[in-house]
C-alpha cells in the first residue's frame, strides 16, 4: 500500500503522511494525492490535496519529497478530516492553479 | 473516492467492489484493483487483486466491468483480509500471467 508513506519536504524534514488518491477511473493514473500535514507549521491535522506531479518517490527515503516551498502549502487548498471535496474538473483546474501545474 | 466503485461482469451483472488500489510509487499509476467478489460463485468475501488492464470504466453503469470469464476467475489468486500479498515485481508477474496481460 502507499498509503501511510512519508512525506518529507526538499530540505528533507519530515512533514507528513499520504492519506489517499484520487485516481482517474478512465486512465488509473493518481491526480491528487491527499497528505496530512499534522503539526506542520501548526496547521494541525488539516488534509491537502496536492497534484501528482509535485511528488517525486525516493526509494532511499522509502517515502515521497514535494517540491513545494511553505509559502504555497500556508495558503493552500485544505480540507478537515470527513470534508473532502468534490473532485471535479473545477476542482483540478483550481488545485493545479494553486501549485502552478499544467 | 474510487474505492467502493461498482463492478460488473461483462454480461451487466454486479459482482462486487473495488476495496483498493496499488500504484507505482514512481509513475502514480495504479497497476492492480483489488476487488472483493462477495458472494460471487459462493466465493464469499475473498479479495482479488486484478490488473488494472482487465478494468474498463463505463460512465453510464458508473463502474467499472470486468473483462475476465468466470473459469479465469475460479482459480484467480486472491487472498483473505488481513492477509495481504507483498506486493513485488514477482507478484506482479505472477498475477499478469494468470490474466494473459503483458
Amino acid at each position: 500500500m502507499v498509503e501511510g508513506t512519508s512525506v518529507y519536504d526538499i530540505e528533507g524534514q519530515r512533514v507528513g503522511k499520504i492519506l489517499n488518491f484520487m485516481v482517474n477511473k478512465h486512465s488509473g493514473q493518481v491526480e491528487y494525492a491527499v497528505m496530512s500535514f499534522g503539526g506542520f507549521l501548526g496547521m494541525g491535522e488539516d488534509h491537502y490535496p496536492l497534484p501528482w506531479k509535485k511528488l517525486k518517490y525516493v526509494v532511499a527515503r522509502h517515502g515521497f519529497v514535494v517540491d513545494i516551498d511553505k509559502d504555497s502549502l500556508a495558503n493552500a487548498p485544505k480540507h478537515d478530516r470527513g470534508n473532502e471535496p468534490v473532485y471535479d474538473a473545477a476542482f483540478g483546474t483550481m488545485i493545479s492553479s494553486h501549485y502552478g501545474v499544467a
